[in-house]
C-alpha cells in the first residue's frame, strides 16, 4: 500500500540544450530566486553537483565542476601572454575567474565589470567556495556596469589579457553585441600590443551557425585565433572558446613551454596542465 | 541568433500521479524547502496556482483551487450534524480545515492537530489567504502531536465531527496507520452518540485498491457511509472523501434540507451549495 | 555496480494540460505515428491506460477511460430525445460515440462525418475494443468530410441529434469554425423540431474564455441549455459538454425518466446511470 | 483562443545520464519498439539526430553523431597495431563498427558476435546509412551468440585486435560479466603476441567507480594500457575507452606515426585524424 514514487517526482531543473534537447537535474534547494533588471538568476544547491548559479535557466557554475570551465577559461590566455599585468574581465559574477586570474603573482590589477550587481552580492553570499575571497584581494576592482560601455570608454592599450566570461551567443538579445564584430574591435583597441583575448562560445554541435558567427567575427578583427572546447558536465554539453591575439601565436606553444611556464608562475590547478593544454589545442571542433 | 525555448526550461514540480503517470507544473518562486522529521515541505508560488503547500512532492492545496477542497471535506460533514459543537481535526496545517469549521457559529472548540510544527509555522507566515486568522480565534486549539496518539489518548464521546486532513493513504509509511480499521474504532469511541467523521481518501482510479482498503475499514466501524469525490484541478486527478457517521445516514438528506442548514447557519461557500451537495451524493465513485 | 533508473526513463508522451501544465504518461508501443493532411495521429499503447488514440499530442481516448468519456458525451442527448432516429455524428474517428449511439434501436440512420480518413482506417486496424464492429452495422454511413461543409450542405431538419465529438476548442485555428456561432445556427437548422445537440467543450477552468465562448455561443443559437462535465483520467483534467436542445429542458428529467427511458430502451452501461445523470446535471462547472 | 504549446509536448525520449541527471529528446518517429530475450530495443528517429537504435532506453548510436563514437572506438586500436588481419567485434549489433574495421585492407577477416538477432535484423533493414553494407562484406563473419562464451570457446592467439563495442558497464548485470578481469583475461588469451584490445567504458565523472572497476580490471592483465575519451553528443556524456596492448605502448605513437599509418592504410575518416588522436591520448580522463 505504498505509492511507488516514479523518480523524478519533486523539484527539477530542465535545461535546454539545444532546439529539441533539454536536460533535467534533481534540486535539492532553493537559496535565491531572483528577477533582476537584466536576467533571472537563481542559486541553488543540485544532486551530485552541489550549489550553483542559474541564468536564465541555463546553469552557470556548479560546485562540482566549475574549476574546469574556469581554469579552461583563464589558463590558455594568460600562460600564451608573457606578463600579464592588468586583466579584465567582462561577465563572471561567481568571482571564479577573478580567482584564476589572481593566481598569477604578476597581475596587478584585475578589473571585473558585471552588470548586475545581484549576482556578485548573492555570490559573494552563497558561493565563498567559488571565489574564495577573490572579491576583497587588494588587486581586484569590482566594477557594476555594462560591460559594452566600460570597453567603449575604457582608453588605448589599458589590458594586457581580456576574458569574456558571458552567457551564450544564443542566450537573448541582451548576449548578442557581446558577440559582435564591432565589439572584438573595441577589445583589441583596449588590448596592449601583445595583448590576448578569449571569450567561451557557447556550443558549436548543437549552435554551429551561432558559434561560427562569434569565431569569424574574431578573425575579423585579431591576426592569431585558436578554437578549443572541453566538457563541462553540469552543461550537458561542451564549452567552445576561442582565443585570440594580438602578437603571439597560441598553435606555437609546446606543451614544455606551457610547462615552463606553470611552474615559474607557480600555478596550481586541478584540471588544466600541459599535456592537457596540447590536447586541447590538438583537439579540434565538433560541429 | 537566439536560441529557442523549448518550452519547459525552468524549475518545475513534477508531481506523482500514479504509478506511470505524473503532472509537471511550473515553479515561479520557492519560499521555503525545509526537511522536517516527519517530511519534506515546500511553499512555492506555482504558475496559474499560486502559493502552494507541498508535502513529499505532492501538493497539498494551492491559492486558486484550495477551496474546492477544503470546502468538500468539511462541508457534507458539519450538514449532516444537527448541532456541531466540538470538532476535532488531524492535520490540516494549512489552517485551512479549520477556517471552513469555524464559519459554524455553533462549534465551540475546533482542536486541531498536526505533527509537524514547522508546517503550522511556515503556513502562518505565507498562507493567510489560507487560514485568514482562524489560528487565532478562540475557539481554535492547535495541538502540535501525532493524531494517533491525541486520538488514543482522548476521552470517550469527546467530539461531535472528527474531520482527517492527512497526506494520501498510499503516501508513505506515516500514512498508514491513519487509515486502519485501529484508528477509526478509536474515533468511533471519542465521537458523540450522533457523532459524524470524514476522512478524504486519495483517489480512487489510480488506487483502486488503497482506496478500497480505507472504504472497508471505516464499513467496518461505522453504521452509515457515504463517498463522494471532487475534481481538484491542482493534484491533477479527482480526490476521494468518505463520510461516516453513527446515527445519521448522509443519503436521505434532499436537496431542501442541505439548503435550510446552509441557510439557517449562516455558511457562505465558493464551491458547495445545495445542489452540488446532492451531486456528489449521487454521482458514485470511479474505479 | 548497476544504474540507478531515474525513473521516467524510456518513451514518454508530454501532453498538455494548459499554458504551464503538463502530464507525462509511459508509453509501451507506439503502433503508428502519421501526418495526415489535417493533424498528426499516434496510435500508442499507454501504462496503465492500455490502448489510445492521441491527435496533436492530445490524448483522445484509451481502452480503460474512453467509456466515460463516450457515455457522457451521447447517452444526456439521445435520452432527452423523445425518439432519435437519425442521427449525426461529427468527428468521432475511433468508433465509440457510433458504439454508443447504435445502442438505441429506435436509430435508423447514424451518419458519422469525420475529414480524417487516416484516424478511421487505423481506428478500424487497431481499435476494435473501441468501436466494436459498429462501423459495419448497417445503420451506420461513414462519410470522409469536412463536418463544416456536411452541415452546410444538408438540408433542414434532417436530424434528430447531433453529436459533435471533436478536438478542444483550443486545439488549434481548424477547430475553431466547429465552435461558432455560425456553426450552431446551421445545426440548429438541420435538426427536427425536437432536435437536441451536445459537443464536448474542452476545460473550463484552464480554458475559462474558451469555454465560455463555446457556452455563449450555443446559448444565442438554442432556447435550451445544460452544462455538465466529468473527470477522464487520461485527459488529466474533467471534460466539460454543453448540451442544447429546441424544445426540451433537460433540468426538467428527474432521475425515475431517466431510469424509464434507459430501462425501456434497453441500454447498458458501465458509467452512465439516472443516479449519475441527475449528479452531472447538478454538479454546475469549475471555472 | 489558441492553447499555447508549452514546449516540450509529443513523444520524448528521456534517457538516464547519471542517478539524478537525465536528458530529454523530442522523438519524430518510431520505427520498431521491441523486447527481445536480452534487452529493449527501439529504431525511432529524434530530432536533430535522425534515425538511432536505443537499447534498454540508452541511445546507442544516432544518424549524425555516430561516427564520432565509432571512429573513435575502432581507429586507435586498429592504427597503434601493425598489421592487423583477423579482428573480434563484440556487440556492434548496428554494423558501423564493422563497417570501420573493414575500412583496413589489411584485415582478412572481422568476426562480430553479437548476442541479439534482432538488433542484427533491425539494423539491416532500418540502419543502412550505418552499415552501409558491411555486413555482407566477404570479410565479415556475423555470428549470433554470447560474446563470452564465443571468447571462451576461441583457440589461443586467434585475433589481432579484439574491439568490444557493449553497453554501459553499469547498464544491468548482463553487462557486468563482459568487464571483468576474467573476461579480459581469455581475450588477453585469444589475442596474438601483438594483439591489441580496446572497450567502451561508459562514463568516468559520473560513474567514477564502475569506470575504475573497468579500468583496473583491463590493468591487471595487459602491460599496457591507455584511456580517452570522447564527447557524443547524443550520449549526453562523454564515452570512455581503454585501449590496451600486448606489446605495443600507445604513448609512444607521435602524430607522424599516426598520419604515416593512416596514409598508408588508406583510411578515410571524419573525426580521427592525427591530430586529434595525440590530443585524445593527451586529454587524460575527468573524474
Amino acid at each position: 500500500m505504498s505509492k511507488e514514487d516514479p523518480g523524478y517526482s519533486g523539484l527539477i531543473l530542465i535545461e535546454p540544450t539545444s532546439h529539441s534537447v533539454a536536460s533535467l537535474f534533481k534540486i535539492r534547494k532553493v537559496l535565491v530566486t531572483e528577477k533582476t533588471p537584466y536576467q533571472e538568476i537563481m542559486f541553488v544547491e543540485i544532486e551530485e553537483f552541489g550549489r550553483a548559479l542559474i541564468i536564465d535557466n541555463l546553469i552557470q557554475s556548479t560546485e562540482r565542476d566549475e574549476y574546469i570551465y574556469h581554469e579552461s577559461l583563464v589558463h590558455p590566455a594568460m600562460l600564451i601572454h608573457s606578463d600579464p599585468r592588468r586583466v579584465l574581465i567582462i561577465g563572471g559574477g561567481e568571482g571564479a575567474t577573478l580567482r584564476e586570474v589572481l593566481k598569477y603573482k604578476s597581475v596587478e590589477e584585475a578589473v571585473m565589470v558585471d552588470i548586475d550587481e545581484k549576482v556578485v552580492e548573492f555570490s559573494k553570499k552563497y558561493l565563498e567556495f567559488m571565489h574564495r575571497g577573490s572579491f576583497y584581494d587588494d588587486r581586484a576592482k569590482v566594477i557594476i556596469m555594462d560591460g559594452l560601455k566600460y570597453v567603449r570608454e575604457t582608453p588605448d592599450e589599458s589590458f594586457d589579457v581580456v576574458i569574456l566570461d558571458l552567457t551564450d551567443p544564443y542566450a537573448g538579445e541582451v548576449a548578442k553585441p557581446l558577440y559582435s564584430e564591432e565589439f572584438y574591435r573595441d577589445i583589441y583597441r583596449i588590448l596592449r600590443d601583445d595583448g590576448v583575448m578569449v571569450t567561451q562560445a557557447g556550443n558549436s554541435f548543437y549552435y554551429k551557425d551561432e558559434y561560427e558567427y562569434v569565431y569569424n567575427n574574431i578573425r575579423k578583427v585579431f591576426p592569431y585565433t585558436a578554437e578549443y572546447w572541453v566538457w563541462v558536465p553540469s552543461f550537458n554539453y561542451t564549452c567552445n572558446f576561442v582565443l585570440a591575439s594580438k602578437k603571439q601565436d597560441p598553435y606555437e606553444f609546446t606543451e614544455e613551454m606551457f610547462a615552463d611556464r606553470l611552474r615559474n608562475r607557480g600555478i596550481e590547478t586541478i584540471f588544466i596542465n600541459p599535456s592537457k593544454l596540447i590536447a586541447l589545442l590538438k583537439m579540434g571542433i565538433i560541429k
